[in-house]
């Protein structure tokens, strides 16, 4: 079951995929070229062969289908289906969380400053957006930053970690970052080395976000996977972790760990104790801790606490204390979604000196993270405070769209696990449901002769059929011989029904049509 | 002059830079450390080698030691000049320059579009707001935009590139990207491959700008360095591009060319003839051809015309129509000077269609440039028309930033080439003056005694005594035994002139003392 060869990301398509957009833009380039034909320079047999590897299935295949057919419909192509609903992404906003209002006001007043002068904004978004434009060079979000973020933003990141964990927290330890996947690359690509044996490794949960095995593949990476356990909600212990660990030494160089809390896809939170475990088993194995945290304001469960990384290792023994550990944030999940504006923080502690410099090094080259994304992230980590004019709209705002993830988060999770072949965990934190689907043999066999992944061939036969698009466990790495997908819990409530009754109608036919 | 090792970039600073602020931070690790010393994960003997090795000048050591001296003047302290002026980098709004209204209008509309029912606001702008808006996923700058970008704005740079060149540009050609540097980040990355002899090289100027030493020496990549003639305005011939790949070819793989028009830091605008020469080249040589084309707005020297490398290709004979090409934009320089929006975009023509559905696959693991910049990116190439409301205003903001660069291009060149042991050319384009100071033998010698780089010895010198932070030559490779540095002409025409008295003052002193 874990065979060397589930460490390494499936394809959801083990043979090229051609889509029809795709088709034409080869036909278009072919028609223009009226000459003999000169070879390409680049072609994917001389490109990077680590960016020919990658896969990211969030992205990948099924998605660009799902948009031909968004345009199949819009040109009025009959569908046995009204409309395409994207559960692939967490993105909030695209399925119609509405904005909080004090982030774009406050961004709005910054890049227009004219508007500090219109009485139809509060003092306290004035207040924050002449503090966020004081601490921008020349008074303008159109000058570029330091590469590291903008001052007062960084303390107020800082002050923010402190009111959370009840530890200090120290802004030079502090970067923003153009969304959380950027920052997390650029740790990432700084760390990893070495060729053959001696290659960096880095521990990731199975299942995965794909953003990990991606930038793994990018970066020359190893992959080593560590898988959690379905059966008891997508535990995690430390035997598992030692297995793992002890079959990567045997070909490569294992440097860190990531963990993702609460899960992506799995959605489960992590208690106290596993925390511990992990840190411990870190420190043990001298790993590096990369803790994703981007869904600490996502959680549903009853019971269920956020305990960020960084506090918990703060609470354990003096040998701990120096432990390098990297912690995630971001503006795109949370109550905010604001995905679009690629907000986003790490808070690095104990890192080496000289390799902190030469991270910023690194990140200097990309010149600095966008400011308005910036300026988000500073209005998610700071937000208005009671008594000041947007406090009540802030509260209001921010519970609508908890309760009703909360909501979705039951509503999702329960509907799945009563269909009949398929079983599915608690959602118990983030955004999304990862149902296993026990596929017939038929159906394996079927995909298989067609050169994909059964999870990917039930997902595109389920968005041809019913316009719901999902993404494929293969996707995000599972154990060997399970088939899962992932859906995001953010269409609203109405929209939520009719996809898990699109479900029901599709997967009934499915088991029917390949029943063994 | 033109050894092999010259091909490579030197640091700055050949022995270890210890900035003040780097020292607390070490200290300050030290002492939350009462433990015993359990050693680092991650270390620079062990990280990755490449970002070990890779410089970025223009936010190098003396860059940091400026911001250091800007605080210590801010705390009282003492020193021989009233401020630290930061000619180090094309950052005009944080020089003071005013951003352009109409950008500023339409970004805050589509960030809260409550302001659509303003009567602040010019209808041209809520137009556009609405029509940006239209083209965001459920209606928000907050949801993901496709990882190319927003369609309804890859259909205006599109049409921007038709009206510029008189010959057709397909949106599906065109990708945004977060400022420019990362599209050429992700193109260079996506073409990259092999180890030894075989090892991909790229061709780019000397002097170049320090994202194409940095980004290839990350990416594991040959820099072959082409030599423009600085006796000649820094022209740049055949004989030189042929000399180049002749030698690059016994060692490396050479799969690109890169050219910056006009040039960075040297300020030249390449004329049709040299242009076209460029291009016959490339395709004898069978390379990609990437031009970086941001300064294309940025032409003060009479006579002198911007010609894209695309529209030079599509006017030459019909055995150039497939040769592959990508082209380069950005909000950050230009008028708008919107650097910390991070909005930019590439044109890439004659792709493969398999590398360009890689390279596409290669940023969706980055999700998508901000909202926010490709909106400022729509406004750049997309700006109100005569007839429209803003237009009158719009072409006086624009004209008021382009007349007093051109003003201030001329005053530094001409400052700079009077000065005695300092000669420069005409900044015909861009925004830095790059001029070459004769360096006596003294002064190089006292540089490398205390391991750095005499360029760099002197530009931290005259830092340290007249507080202007300009950029080492060294970072920007250059013939060797020759000596120059990079100086923005952003600050306004007052403040150019203080500077230039300043450095009179320096390096009469400078020269009296280091004299032969």
């Amino acid at each position: 079951m874990y065979s060397r060869a589930s460490r390494r990301l499936i394809p959801v398509f083990t043979k090229p995929f051609q889509s029809k957009s795709y088709e034409g833009l080869l036909k278009r380039v072919t028609m223009a070229s009226s000459q003999p034909k000169r070879p390409k320079v680049v072609t994917v047999d001389n490109m990077n062969p680590h960016v020919r590897t990658m896969e990211y299935a969030v992205r990948g295949p099924i998605v660009a289908r799902a948009t031909e057919i968004e345009k199949e419909l819009a040109a009025g192509q009959k569908k046995p289906f009204p409309d395409v609903v994207k559960c692939n992404i967490g993105d909030a906003h695209a399925l119609g969380q509405q904005p909080i209002t004090f982030i774009r006001q406050v961004i709005a007043l910054a890049t227009y400053p004219e508007l500090l002068n219109s009485d139809q904004f509060p003092e306290d978004a004035k207040k924050r957006a002449r503090r966020v434009i004081g601490g921008c060079k020349g008074g303008s979000v159109g000058s570029y930053s330091d590469s590291v973020g903008i001052e007062p933003i960084r303390q107020d990141i800082a002050a923010f970690i402190e009111r959370r964990d009840g530890h200090p927290s120290n802004p030079n330890e502090i970067m923003l970052c153009a969304g959380a996947s950027e920052g997390i690359r650029s740790l990432l690509k700084c760390m990893v080395s070495g060729e053959g044996k001696n290659r960096s490794g880095v521990m990731i949960p199975i299942p995965q976000y794909p953003l990990y095995s991606a930038s793994l593949a990018e970066f020359g990476c190893e992959q080593i996977g560590y898988y959690m356990d379905e059966a008891t909600g997508w535990s995690l212990g430390k035997p598992e972790l030692k297995r793992s660990i002890t079959e990567a030494r045997k070909h490569c160089n294992p440097v860190a760990i990531v963990v993702i809390n609460p899960g992506n896809p799995t959605g489960q939170v992590l208690s106290l104790d596993n925390i511990k475990d992990i840190i411990q088993f870190a420190y043990e194995e001298k790993l590096f801790i990369i803790a994703d945290e981007v869904y600490q304001e996502n959680i549903y469960a009853k019971g269920a606490k956020f305990h960020s990384f960084k506090k918990v290792l703060r609470e354990m023994g003096p040998e701990y204390q120096t432990m390098e550990l990297a912690s995630f944030y971001s503006t795109s999940k949370g109550f905010m979604g604001e995905c679009g504006l690629r907000g986003g923080y790490q808070e690095a502690i104990n890192i080496d000196p000289d390799v902190f410099a030469m991270l910023k090094k690194l990140i200097s080259a990309k010149l600095c993270p966008t400011v308005l994304g910036q300026i988000a992230m500073e209005c998610t980590v700071n937000p208005p405070t009671q008594g000041e004019p947007s406090y009540d709209q802030f509260i209001k705002e921010k519970k609508i769209v908890l309760d009703a993830l909360a909501e979705k988060a039951k509503l999702v999770a329960e509907t799945f696990d009563a269909v009949e072949g398929v079983s599915c965990n608690e959602v118990m934190g983030a955004m999304y449901a990862f149902p296993r689907i026990h596929l017939p043999k038929k159906a394996i066999e079927k995909a298989k002769s067609i050169g994909m992944q059964p999870d990917a061939f039930y997902c595109m036969q389920f968005l041809e059929e019913k316009g719901v698009c999902v993404v494929a466990g293969s996707g995000f790495c599972q154990v060997e011989g399970t088939y899962h997908f992932r859906m995001t819990i953010l269409p609203s409530v109405e929209k939520i029904k009719d996809v898990m009754q699109r479900f029901r109608e599709f997967h009934s036919k499915f088991m029917e049509e390949y029943k063994d």
